[in-house]
Parts: structure tokens; sequence; C-alpha cells
């Protein structure tokens, strides 16, 4: 559906919030953390709204947090494909040029035998990680790093006719040593030996860190070209995120990216500053997915319930027509990772309809009005909502 | 798709149970015969597991053997076409080469004037039945007759360039006389002047027999590729299946073929004697489907409750991490044949969720967590619960 053919050109503000990872796991002892977290204010828009559940990707398909939002924003993550190091270089301003490859970097512990004993080098502090990142720009020549956030960097090697076509080296779990950079085409073979070589310098380089003594890549990607927001909507869009990843990919869809902020109160803050700059506001936030894949139950019901608390807060600072809130995939504290589990959704404005729904959870979403459906169908439904679409043939 | 792109090589087992045409109808007087079987296993997976509903090839289309089972498996049933010839032959061991042409017969029986009274001729033994059909062998040359079970055999017409195109002459219906076998595609039209003249020789030769005095043909068709369920999978997968057809469409698609087994106790035995043979395991169970076809209410739920009560012993002898249990259509005991209507699924595993459905059943499934979805999404829900699947995206 060519949803800018049938754009309006008017229409309210709409408000997406994106509680990253919000979906979650009931088993036998608890519901999901959503279900039991105590969120009066998102309960008061189910109860006003309408509800459903969302599947990203599709059915039984655990998304990353690039297939997550793309859906979210009406892209088809199967159709519109971005690798992690894309993400993290738009995210970060950094621009990528056709033959660049560019990679996540996860700083991590390695024991005396080269094994990972720890994926997020213990989970170490922006200033500590600042400072190993410094070392590394020293040591090694001829790669880029940037820092991200905590123990993730961004790592870009520049050349020419670079392949992106290598597998991650990012073992995803510890008690084994980092993978090798596979090439996964064998015209990417001279750039995994380039990898592996920068690897054994930068490994060089970190001996003697106490936290941060290694480095696994993933999501090796290029340059990447993607169809504005603006021209598949006619929406001025907005993005209004902490984490650089997720100002990342709104910038590569053409999003006014807000800010920086800080913190949500700063959200909230530029929400109100940037009013009448945008038709389409993305307001991203990361600590429920961070608790979730950490395990920590307790945290992730605390960060749902600190969203909910802002909800009053981004209502009166922005005042949008319509306003949806869901997440980009689900991140049961069970797990300890993304999951295939839908994500409850609500939608809120004065078009959106009914539903019996008068709570915010997963098992009284799934009887809301907006049943289970691809999370690429939402924006539809909230520029509809806001009167952005008008109709359909004659 | 592609779900291989994302097989991890590990995960636990899968159970997948087929109760052939499960589904039923409700009406005034009646829920469906599963709502009115006493089902306390099917129950109890229901309480603790997640269920929904399935439409097999899509709304308000009945789905025929072939695509109830390729959709189950994960094959887009549109996409993918089996003719029943090719099944059956599949199922039988018969070879078909381009340009033979295969269709599944039925004996009948026909009254004097020629037309059909019993299109099962009158549910003829398999001793009787494999009489016949040696006497047809004998009579009618340059056709192959293989008996399949009770009136149902595999005729196989070989050639250079035959053509499948060629309507059923099984009327679907008594009172009527068999249908000439029409050239659906010009094309067709030499392969249908054959069918027609071995038809004429078929019937001379059956003069005289009390109950199987004619042949009805459905469902031509001619060798067919599939990619095979273990490249789109990564998965071994294996049958467990007491009828041919069953047994033959899992061998088109590469499964492993257990046995066979004479009957659900003999399946219980294969599972267990295969459980580290593969990943993936479709036990078939022919009878509620046999007992919706013939109309009979009750003997459909009896069929349904033997299913119920083999499930201890499924879940002891496989010990799979993720079970399972729908049927591949509807056949709703009131129409006495397959139909549309969605067929109750349940999924049973440790990270499957839960929602607030107990009984096993139409009504109680239609609130249930899966909601309704195409039968083909089912694949792809197991393989994640029982962690098949890696994370799509970055």
């Amino acid at each position: 559906m060519d949803l800018a053919s049938l754009a309006t050109g008017t229409g309210s503000r709409i408000l997406l919030v994106v509680i990253d990872g919000l979906g979650g796991l009931a088993d036998r002892e608890h519901g999901t953390e959503l279900e039991e977290a105590a969120t009066p204010n998102l309960n008061r828009l189910a109860s006003e709204g309408v509800t459903g559940l969302l599947e990203p990707v599709g059915p039984g398909i655990t998304p990353g947090s690039g297939p997550g939002h793309l859906a979210l924003f009406g892209y088809d993550p199967l159709e519109f494909v971005l690798g992690r190091g894309a993400l993290s270089a738009a995210g970060l301003d950094v621009e990528l040029h056709p033959g660049d490859v560019a990679a996540r970097g996860n700083l991590c512990t390695l024991d005396a035998d080269g094994t990972v004993v720890d994926r997020r080098a213990g989970r170490i502090s922006d200033d500590e990680a600042r400072r190993v990142v410094a070392r590394l720009s020293e040591a090694v020549k001829g790669v880029e790093f940037h820092h991200e956030k905590g123990h993730r960097l961004l790592v870009v090697f520049r050349g020419e006719g670079l392949d992106p076509r290598i597998g991650d080296t990012d073992p995803q779990t510890t008690g084994v040593p980092p993978l090798e950079p596979r090439p996964l085409d064998p015209a990417a073979a001279p750039t995994a030996e380039l990898v592996a070589a920068k690897l054994a310098e930068v490994h060089h380089a970190l001996v003697g860190e106490p936290a941060a003594n290694g480095l696994l890549l993933r999501g090796f990607d290029t340059h990447r070209e993607l169809p504005p927001f603006g021209d598949r909507t006619g929406l001025r869009a907005a993005a209004d995120a902490v984490y650089p990843m997720y100002r990342g990919i709104a910038r590569l869809l053409g999003f006014e990216v807000l800010g920086p902020p800080v913190d949500l109160t700063d959200q909230v803050r530029l929400l109100e500053k940037h009013r009448e700059d945008a038709d389409y506001f993305f307001v991203h936030v990361k600590d429920a997915d961070a608790a979730g894949e950490d395990g920590d139950r307790a945290a992730k019901i605390a960060a749902i319930e600190r969203v909910d608390e802002a909800i009053p807060d981004l209502l009166a600072a922005l005042q949008p027509g319509v306003i949806a809130v869901t997440g980009d995939h689900a991140t049961p504290s069970q797990m300890a990772a993304h999951s295939w589990h839908p994500v409850p959704v609500v939608v809120h404005g004065p078009r959106c309809g009914r539903d019996d729904t008068d709570r915010f959870g997963e098992r009284w979403c799934r009887a809301g009005g907006l049943g289970i459906r691809p999370s690429v169908q939402l924006l539809p439904i909230l520029m509809a909502n806001a009167g952005h679409l008008a109709k359909y043939g004659a």
C-alpha cells in the first residue's frame, strides 16, 4: 500500500512510544512483566483506547532491534534489511561509504585461556570504556573505534571494495573463545583476513586490561540506502531517543533526530520544545530491554513502571491527537534474550474505537480490538486515526 | 522467511500430532465433536499451553489432505501443489516419471443403470479389494493398479507425454453416473481419451462383482519435485503414520518414514524406538476424519477420545520439548465431508507462554494466545518454541 498517495497533508500529531523489549512470557509462576507491573496510566489508555498484539517480523521469528523498529515504522523487515554496524554508524553520525564495512563491537572479558567469561566486560562504565577505546585508537591503525554506550562500540574498516559478508565473532555465549571472522561468501575472504589481523592487534593492545581485554564483533554491514519515511507516508517524523542506535535508524529513514536527550525527563522536554516540528514522534525507551536481557525481572517491571509514570508528561508535552505504546519485540526476563512472543500495543485517540480491555498487558490485549497482527500494520492504523489518510478508491 | 538461514542446529524435539479432520462445526444442537469429546489429556495441554485456530489454505477454502498437510509442514499450499495421484504414488513407493499420470482410484458400487450407489464399495475389506485389484491387473493392460487401503487404489498410466490436466470421474455424490474424464486443457485430450478407453475396459472386467463393480478416478497428477523439508528448516523430520498417503507426502518432502506402524500403539512404539533419529516428528491419526466423512458423529468423538488417551504414551515415548496437536482440516460429521472451518491447535512447551484457555475445542481455542492464523505459520512457532530459530537481524 502506497500510503503517501493517500496522505491528506493534514491530521493531528502522532506519538509512538516504544518500550524496548516490552513483551514478556507468562509461565506457571508469573504473568509477563507488563502484566505484573503497576501501570495506571497505560491502563487508562487501554481502557479508553483499543489494544492488541503485534508480531514484529513473523510468527516464531525473534527480531533484532533493526527489524523490530523498521516494522513499527511501516517497513516490512523481510524486505528492508539493516545490519547492526550500519545502524550503529548512523546513530553515531559516522558516515559509511560503499566499500566500507562496519560492525558492532562489544568489549568483553576473556580469561587466561582466551575464553569469553563476560560478554559485556562487567557492564563497564562509559568513562572506562572511553579510556579503552582511546587506547585502541592509539594502538591499532587503519580501523576506527567509536564508543557508543557502556561496553558497546562501533568498529569501521575503511576501504575500497571491502565485503560485509563476514560471520560474527561474538559467540553469543560465555565459556567459549570468540569465533574467527568467517567469510560467508568466497568474495569476502580478503575482508575476513583483514578483520582477523586487526582483531589480533586489538587483543594484543588490550593485554593487562582488568575487565575489557577482548572485543567481539557482530552485524558486519556496509552503507545502505532506505526509502525515506517522509516519501513513503507524507509525514514529517522526529525521533526522541537516548540510545544512539535508535537515533541511527531514525536518521537513516530521514527522521529529524532530536537532542540527544540524556534521560526520559529530557525526552519529555524535547517533545515539548519540538511539538510543532513534526507529525510523527518516535520516543524510544531502552531500560526494559536491558533489564530483560539481564534476566532481571524486577528491574524490567520497574523500567516499565517508570515509563508509565512519564505518560502524563509525554502527553502534556506533545499534546498528540493519537498515542500508541508498544515494543519493538519481546525480551522475557526468563529467557534473558529477545524472543518471538507477540508484543502488546495500545492505540488511543478520538476515533480509535473501544474494546473491552481495560488493562495493558498481553493477556488482556489478546482480546483487544486490534487482534494479533504484524507490527508493520501499526503505522497505517495510526495515520488513519490521526486523520492523515484519505479514502482509497472512488 | 528462509527458516533454514536462522536454524540454530540445536533445540529440543518437536512432536506434531495431526488428528485428521479434527475440526468440526457447532450448530444449534451440538458443539463440535472435539468440544463434546472427553479429552482430559488434551485439556491439560491446553491449560498449560497456548491455543488457537488454524486456517489451512485460506478463509473459506476447504482443503484436501495434501494442502492441509503441506501447510502444517510450512509449505504454502497455494504455492506448492500436489495431486492426490502423486501423493498416493509416493505413499506406495511407486515412482512416477515425467510423462506418467497417476490418479486416486476408488472402487465403487454401480447399479444396473450405471449410477453410483456407494462411492466406497460398501467399505470393502482389504482382502476383497486386493482380489478385485488383481482381477483388474490381469484384465486391463497398459495401466498399473496398486491397492492402497480399503476401497482405495492408485492407478498409474505410464507413457510418453501424458498430460495430467484431466477432470475427476468421481462425481463426489451418489445417484448419478461417474463423470467422463474431461480434458481441462486441449493438450490433455489424447490422455483423456486413453483414460476413457481404459475405464471402459475396467468396467467390463468388473461385471458381476457384487460390491466393487465400478472405479472412480480423481486427483490426476504427474511427477512433482518439492523442496526438501530439511533444506527449508535445518530439521531432520520423521513421519509416523499408518496410512500410505500421509507417509507418501512425508517421503516426498524428505522425511524419514518410520515403520509402517499398524495402529496408534505401534506408532507409540516407533516414536520411542526412533526418539534420537529426528528433530521433528509427525504423527498422523486418520480415524476422526474417516468417521466425519461417514457422518458418524459418535464415531468421530470416540476417535478423538482414543487419541486423547494416547497422549501420555506419545509424550513418554518421545519426550519432546514441544508438542502440538491439531488437524489438517475440518471434517464436520454434519457435512460428511472436509470443510473450510478453522481447526483448533494447542502448542505446549516451556516457552510457549500461557493463555486463559483450559479446554481443547474450537470455542475455547478461539480466545487463545495464538489467535486465528494460517496453518503455515505453525511450523516457525514450533521451531521457535523448541529453540531451533536464531534471531533475525541485528
